[in-house]
């Protein structure tokens, strides 16, 4: 769908977490990123060459990916300079942003006189249908978080790459715009009319080969009462096999919302499982993700100690620990 | 928002059920009806005066309602014609169909000539806010069911007006095109993007008197996997005070879902209360609410005394016992 490889652009970004979008694909797509467009007083960087965009063209990039946030809510006319001058230079341009590049009249004018295309990939680009229900073959995986934004997507990244390094066959799935632009495709779920979002789960993850794992990235939390729904549609459009419990231990309250505390592990577990059987009466719990980020590395080691005897599920840090031991257990369902 | 009253638009309708929107619109708001126009063919009755567009104007009616639904998804050419007319005559339109008004170019046009409104209440008009999951004042309950279509704004809509019966402070909360059309407002939640649904709800039922109960309309159930997130939405978003347990006894599986079988009143209970204590951990069960309609008399009476023993709480079906006793649960509380 998006021409690859890329070009990383992270504008002036104030800090290195206002281009995460742009390290998660640099983490797992390395293979499509040429280089990192940045501009003056930009704080984030990738290690990535830096090129302007006659270097990256010459050297085979097709896409300049928006891999930064942008402040205030506009694409500010200091990027606009980059992006006009990028589709001149003969580059589709590829953006998450809630501000849609198809929004803008003088982008979509450069476009069409370059030949070029604006992806939005915030926004579907499928009419879903309405979710049937109907068993389909094939394995599924979901992870499922205490809340939202702790390590679903890298987890569900970790497990597709040890699953394939093991040689099993294994289908990441993207549910969100920053995995869209790491894999190229995937559901913008946040996005979808609530009608049709189970619909565009099963749309995701069709029929397969018995042996195939679809990896399917998580999205909010069935205890964050702003997203739990879109939660939920993806337990029941995803009917998943097995669910990895994702948890990020230092918070203090729920994501944005004050005055909700973080369920336990037990609790998800117990909750999501009862839910998931609705559709799928197989589904078991495979293992437990925690996000240690802000941990040290013995104080990591002895919590995924801690839970692993606590709740008896293989549990590991992906980032620290690689997501090996995931996939193993999967493997052996 | 919707000028009343209404000429209620059946068309050429092939049964009853096809004009249900129009039945529902007569059943709940009667003083909106200033009567009915069928065209040749028609299968439905409302037992209202049956008017041209001429005679209903002269009645005072404002807007030409679409109280049926139409056949393969297009709006006919013989529909086509009264719409037209109707716009000439001076009504506004309103419709609950999948088919928008406002992408019929003739329609469209028409309606700006002679000055009239298009109402496509499918489609939300407002930005809806992400839920913050902040405790508003006043009092909800929200109708939860074992399936779709089980009754949950027939419920709501008696429960209602038992409450104000009472003398108690109560407002019917629309989340469906009937009962917008119903009402003249509300939100259609099926049609809301996914990261907003919880918003839309809690934008919906606002900071209120303590003592006012906002009667909230469900919408699909925890235990349908096509919509069960927008359910989830609505539970988390309402942050309901009770909530009313909602049955058809008669379905041999779930709505469209052969080979989904329908979950007990206890297990829907327990997973719609824990779902909903967590953002109100003060919510309640209140009562039950049983469509008894393919039942006979003493059958449903028994039923229904069955339940409330089995459940320990008032069960009624609304339709032919009224719904004052739940209304009393909720005074109660």
């Amino acid at each position: 769908m998006i021409k690859t490889p890329y070009l990383l652009f992270l504008g002036d970004a104030p800090d290195a977490l206002a281009a995460k979008v742009a390290q998660g694909i640099k983490d797992w797509r390395p293979d499509n990123c040429v280089g990192q467009l940045r501009m003056e007083g930009c704080q984030a960087d990738l290690g990535l060459p830096d090129m302007t965009l006659e270097q990256a063209k010459a050297a085979g990039a097709q896409t300049l990916v928006i891999g930064v946030a942008n402040r205030g809510g506009v694409i500010s006319p200091a990027w606009k300079k980059v992006l006009v001058a990028a589709l001149e230079e003969g580059f589709d341009l590829a953006s998450g942003l809630h501000n849609l590049l198809r929004e803008e009249p003088d982008l979509v004018a450069v476009a069409e006189a370059c030949g070029r295309t604006l992806h939005d990939v915030r926004v579907p680009e499928v009419d879903y249908p309405i979710a049937n229900g109907v068993k389909r073959t094939g394995k599924r995986v979901l992870a499922v978080g205490t809340d939202c934004s702790v390590g679903k997507m890298y987890t569900a990244l970790a497990l597709d790459k040890a699953m394939q390094a093991a040689g099993l066959k294994s289908t990441f799935r993207a549910t969100g715009q920053t995995g869209i632009l790491i894999t190229g495709d995937g559901v913008p779920l946040d996005a979808v009319i609530a009608d049709f979002m189970a619909g565009s789960i099963e749309w995701l993850t069709p029929d397969n080969d018995p042996d195939h794992w679809d990896i399917i990235e998580g999205q909010g939390s069935l205890y964050h009462v702003s997203f739990s729904g879109v939660t939920m549609a993806l337990i029941h459009g995803g009917q998943p096999d097995a669910l990895i419990l994702c948890h990020e231990p230092t918070r203090a309250h729920m994501r944005g919302l004050p005055g909700y505390r973080l369920p336990t592990l037990e609790a998800v577990r117990d909750l999501s499982l009862q839910l998931a059987q609705v559709a799928n009466p197989d589904c078991v719990v495979a293992g437990v993700s925690i996000n240690t980020q802000h941990m040290g590395e013995d104080e990591a080691a002895r919590y995924c100690a801690d839970i692993e005897a606590q709740l008896g599920l293989p549990t590991v840090d992906p980032f620290r620990h690689g997501a090996d031991r995931l996939a193993s257990a999967l493997a052996a369902l």
